[in-house]
């Protein structure tokens, strides 16, 4: 069995130092969690005004104050994190999720599906889906929107992923009703680590959710404030994909017909 | 917008006859609609106690009772009707749905994902995904434990798919439960058309579903007795594939970056 936590918290659009106060005492109640999930855009926020504004929120992978914190804590507590932030790279923005362990940054997924009007401020991901090894399971790495494609969250069960954390600041109520079907159709946990409180006219819809590897719902957060849930998984779970003695949920895949388009 | 029935009946094992008049009281209530679902092996029953047995309760496309019931039906009252059947190919047998208008058989689809006992029954599907103009739509076929594979709905639905027929004999809840996901990622309608009663020891939870293009249940059936469903849809809905202003739920996906195996 592992530890897991999800950190439900409020971001404040452009308080980057601010957000990380606020973590302090949220991430203080995770225990010895071997992995901890906080929201998309943990460091800066989400409803930018503007494309300069939020560069002018962003930081580099190289030299970010935001992931300097999460490496203290994870070095202090020996633990792993996945975190959204606002990614800077030259004069390009992703929206991308880090995971940091003791020893500092592993790895890093960017968003490929942007929703709205994140389009007029970050580049689409270009780092393809990415899974990581954190000793005692395999993690991929999916954010908000991405919710809504089976391919990408199919890729990493293919992969090998045990648990799929997803970041997210969802708005709509659809976030949190599709993603058991992610977890029951490839038999893997997700952490949906979502945000609450309001940005400018956007309002978020908390209700941050673990799932198992039968979609059923192992946790649920409540919709409108700051919290910390931790529980145990079981990533043996994840590994045994025979969902009856006969069928294995990855193996009985029909590549070969996938790909006919014999119309009749 | 479309009028379409579910029919949820409750085939009885081997007797296929008794099957057809059954059916007959069902089919009348259907009133004016433009497409009919029926369950899975609608003509044959489930629960062969041999693949011999099943090849007995079989019947080849081009000369069967159960087709020539239901075109006598179509013909009459000008619908569509897509039903589950045992189909036998020379010495091969198929868990088939077909494809039945007012001129005669139109398509047929074979179960790509066989379940449990199946396996050891019917040959694998081995004619892809095909999808119908039924003349005011577009449909696509889907059988039952198809449910868990992401893929064969993503497929239809891209290839123009308005409405996912899938013929059920569903004995778990998961697939009530998946389907509406497969709808709103789609945005495709979809008729769950399940069967009611026991077959030996298998117990059919009933529960016939019609969802529409955002996953929402439009109607349900009982989990206990035959019933007719019959709603509008309407095809617009399912043709207008953009979810917000700025995002397309097919062609935002981000192919190229599927196939990249980046690890890091």
């Amino acid at each position: 069995m592992v530890k897991v936590s999800l950190i439900q918290s409020q971001p404040i659009l452009g308080e980057a130092e601010q957000n990380i106060q606020n973590l302090i005492p949220l991430l203080a109640q995770t225990e010895d969690s071997a992995l901890i999930v906080l929201p998309e855009l943990a460091n800066s926020g989400y409803n930018f005004t503007s494309r300069n504004q939020a560069m002018k929120l962003s930081e580099s992978i190289e030299d970010s104050r935001f992931i300097e914190f999460l490496h203290q804590h994870a070095r202090a507590s020996g633990c792993h994190i996945v975190a959204g932030m606002n990614e800077r790279e030259r004069d390009l923005l992703y929206n991308t999720a880090v995971l940091v362990g003791p020893d500092g940054i592993i790895g890093r997924y960017r968003k490929l599906h942007l929703f709205m009007n994140e389009k007029d401020i970050f580049e689409p991901g270009n780092r393809g889906l990415p899974v990581f090894d954190v000793g005692q399971m395999t993690v991929g790495i999916q954010i908000c929107f991405d919710y809504l494609f089976p391919e990408t969250w199919r890729i990493l069960g293919l992969k090998g992923a045990d648990l799929i954390c997803h970041p997210s600041n969802l708005v709509t109520p659809y976030g949190q009703k599709v993603v058991p079907m992610h977890s029951v159709v490839n038999g893997v946990y997700v952490i949906t680590a979502n945000r609450t409180g309001a940005d400018g006219d956007l309002k978020f819809s908390g209700g941050s959710i673990i799932t198992g590897t039968r979609g059923e719902v192992l946790a649920r957060a409540s919709e409108n404030k700051p919290e910390v849930i931790t529980i145990e998984i079981d990533p043996q779970k994840s590994r045994n994909k025979m969902i009856t003695e006969k069928n294995h949920a990855l193996n009985d895949r029909r590549p070969d017909q996938y790909l006919d388009i014999l119309e009749s």
